[in-house]
Order: structure tokens, then C-alpha cells, then sequence
């Protein structure tokens, strides 16, 4: 386990690459993007693959003996096995969907294992000017101010989030949809922002109660938002009530009240282990 | 019909309302809020209320001879009856729920009708500090600035944007994931922000190519928003293909592109006349 001093290093330097890959962002958004298809409704943007050099180059530089999973070396080299060597996840660029639209939910994901536990996180909404960080047993904060996930105990006041995935055969569809009916009758309502890391803030700093995806694209979507969620008091968890598994793409998360309940209700919905 | 000169005032007077309403809604947005219950998912909120107060009051010194129809007035005098008269129709803040758990979508909407043409439209979302308004044949802006419905003309290029609402009973519930169900295989992807003003602004400013809502609350979700899309270029109607009518609480809302693609894809999701 690296000490507190080396946690915080690992920390600013992601930070300070996720800052600048924001910029990228930032100025990307409003002007006309050149975007070229990645399945059949995934996109990958000049700007995706310019953030995730910059932040792979930052972070190789200065830990060259760390492992690193990224979307894009994935998908070239295949999915990667996750060990216990300190290993960064980076999503450059979360809501390429959104970003391509100019919906402003889009972030910077960065997030890492050690011991193969989510142990420093960094999400960063650039459009919106929100850092989220978190480092393991100190705490999540948005922009450098603590941050707590919601007390609603009920979970017919709650607000849940989830996204409808990138799949759209039959029986994912179907499931999707028929999840969503199920949990309809018991929750408040629901959001869909298109961005998993940011779904998780949310459920960090306690705008949304509940939140669930299953088949989302990778580690790198989740290891960063997990930290913050567990950071700021919430519960993340595999979707079945299970362990998490950062590699397992299904995640839940719930503030501190409603994880029981929330899990029978996935039950309910049809989720299965 | 009111001349150029008096549609401008108009909208300083609305724009100078919305500002002065969504300071209150950006200093109540992180405090703890006291709500109260309306139905059985619905929340209206003391901010809620000052902000009706301050925009009526305001309004009704400027204009006392015109009408005026808001969400709180028709709870407590039933539904107004819609007349060619100059009609000012307002939510001062949509998106409650929104408001309630701090998610950021927020907005007041303030629409004005005259011969029942929506004709001046404000949409103000205090927290990310936007200001969406037109004012009809003079073109949509957002902070100052014109926007224009995206270009997009291919139905699975598309991102659409829908809201569960606040019904909980099995038919409405079962209708709203069955159309979600159909449409899912025919566009990209989906989002729900929680304000139908802002959906409807989304559209208007390109983020958004589709949209569609059945029983939201009344005429002041839409009546902004809908002279906002229609001067941005896009096409504001029923969501059968028939004529947007204003108090239906029916919408939807494209670029310029996809009206028919869409409307075919509503009526196979179910949606009917």
C-alpha cells in the first residue's frame, strides 16, 4: 500500500492531467467535430484520442513502473487482466456521445486500482467546471470543497439515475427497458446524463439517490467515481447486492440508507447476479 | 398583433423577471429547501413560490390588461381557458424536482401568447447561467447569442430526450416504457434532464434533436420554449404529427430535418391522437 504522501502525488498529477485534457475539451465542444464511428452508436472523437495521449504520456512519465487500462489500448490490445501493481483507468473523454451533441455532461475519468481496489479518483466535467477527486480514507471533494452523498432513506423520494447503453439488440433492449418499468413504480423518478463517472458524482454529492448501468463500456468509466462515491459516504456495489468488481462492467451505487432497498429492487427489476 | 417595438418590451420585461426569479433559485439551489408534497412525486418549494410572487407581480404592474395562467393559479381557480388575448404563461421554476435534490437543471419559463401563437419566450437556467429567448420571426438566442437546431437528418444519428413524469399507475407507466422500448431502436441514445422547458431549449440550441413529452404539467412548461425552437429552426408539434397545441400538455419537438422520421417512429411507439 503506497503512504499517504505518495497517494497525494498520484493524485495532483492527475489532477493536473485532467485539467489540461479538460481544456482540449473545453475548446472542442462548441466547434465543429470531426468524429468517425466506433460500433453502432459509440463515437470517438480527434479529441478523445488527443486527451488520452496527453494523460498517458503524463501519467507514464512519471510512473513509468505503473500498469495503465485505457478504452482505446483495450480495444487494440484487448482487455486487459487487472493485478495488483498500481494500475491507472482513464476514460479521456466520458460522453463522447454528449460531447458530439454538445450536451454538457462530458468528463475526464481517471481512477487508480492498487491492490486491484479503487483507490485515487478524479473526475472532471470541464464544460461545467466541476473536479471531483477523492483519495481512499480522506475523503471526496468537489472542487476542493468535501462533498457527502445524500441522507434520503425512502426510496419513493428518491432520484435515480441510469443510461440505456450502447446496445441495441432485443433482448438488452428489452431488459433495459423492462428494469426501467420495475423500478418506475418505486423510485421519485429518473435521470439520464449519458456520462457513468458523472453519474456517479452525482450519487457522491447527493443530486441523485440511486444509480445503476450494466454493459457500460469498461473499468475506466468506474474506477475513478467508485473511490468518490465510497469517499463521500456512499455505497458502490454490483448491481446483484454483490461486491463490486471493477472489472465486471455493472455498477450500482446508493447513498448510505438505500442500499438494501435499492438492490431488491434491482432484484425485482430482473437483475441477476 | 403587437408591434416590434412593444414585443421587445415584452421580452426585457420577462428577461428582467427570470433574472430577478433565478437569483432567488440559485441561492436556495445549495441550501436546505423545505417542501412540501404535491401528488404523489411532485414538489413545490418556497423558492417556488417567491419566484411566482416576484414574476406575477411584475408582469401584472407592467401589463395589468393581460392574462396570465401559472402552474399555482389553475391549482387553486382550475385551467384557464386559452383567448387571443396577450397571454403570459409561467413556471417559475420548472424542474423542481431537479431543484429539490440539486441536480443542475433548472429553469424558469415564462412564454407569452397572443391570438394563442406562442410569440415571446424566456428560458432561464440560473445555474449554468443560461439564458435561452426569441421572440417570434426574430430569430432564438442564448445569451445573446443565435442559436439554430442541429442539421441532423438520420434518425439513428439522433439523441432524444423524453421524461418519465410523475403518473405511477401500471398503464401510464407501462405506455411510457413501451414507447421508450420502440424508440430505442431507432435513434442513438436517450437522455431525461428533468425540465421539459430546457428539452425543449436543448432542441433549440442543436444538443438535443428530439423530443417528446405526454402529461406534463401544463401550457407554462411549453409555451417559452416553444417559440425558442421554432425560431431556432426547429419544428415544434403534436407528438401524432398534428398542430402543437399549447394546452394540450402534449409535445414534441425537432430540427428541421426529422419531424416526419420522428412522428413516424412516435405512432409506431404507441403514441396516438
Amino acid at each position: 500500500m503506497a503512504d499517504n504522501d505518495s497517494l497525494a502525488e498520484f493524485l495532483a498529477v492527475a489532477v493536473d492531467a485532467a485539467k489540461r485534457a479538460g481544456e482540449i475539451i473545453r475548446k472542442g465542444f462548441h466547434e465543429k467535430k470531426n468524429v468517425e464511428h466506433k460500433g453502432q452508436v459509440d463515437l470517438v472523437t480527434e479529441t478523445d484520442k488527443a486527451c488520452e495521449d496527453l494523460i498517458f504520456n503524463q501519467l507514464k512519465e512519471h510512473y513509468p513502473e505503473h500498469k495503465f487500462i485505457g478504452e482505446e489500448t483495450s480495444a487494440a490490445c484487448g482487455t486487459a487482466e487487472l493485478t495488483d501493481h498500481p494500475t491507472w483507468m482513464v476514460d479521456p473523454l466520458d460522453g463522447t456521445t454528449n460531447f458530439v451533441h454538445g450536451y454538457p455532461f462530458v468528463c475526464v475519468s481517471i481512477g487508480l486500482t492498487i491492490g486491484k481496489v479503487p483507490t485515487v479518483g478524479v473526475v472532471y466535467n470541464p464544460i461545467l467546471n466541476e473536479l471531483f477527486t477523492a483519495i481512499r480514507g480522506q475523503g471526496a471533494f468537489l472542487n476542493g470543497y468535501p462533498i457527502k452523498a445524500s441522507s434520503q432513506s425512502e426510496l419513493v423520494k428518491s432520484l435515480l439515475a441510469t443510461e440505456v447503453g450502447t446496445k441495441r439488440d432485443k433482448s438488452t433492449v428489452d431488459a433495459t427497458t423492462n428494469r426501467i418499468n420495475s423500478l418506475l413504480f418505486k423510485v421519485r423518478s429518473l435521470r439520464m446524463s449519458g456520462s457513468c463517472a458523472l453519474n456517479l458524482c452525482s450519487v457522491a454529492c447527493g443530486r441523485i439517490d440511486l444509480f445503476y448501468e450494466l454493459g457500460f463500456g469498461g473499468p475506466w468509466d468506474v474506477a475513478g467515481g467508485a473511490v468518490i462515491v465510497q469517499e463521500a459516504g456512499g455505497f458502490v456495489f454490483d448491481p446483484s447486492g454483490g461486491d463490486f468488481d471493477v472489472m465486471s462492467q455493472r455498477v450500482a451505487a446508493s447513498n448510505a440508507h438505500l442500499k438494501d432497498l435499492f438492490t431488491e429492487a434491482l432484484r425485482d427489476s430482473g437483475v441477476t447476479q
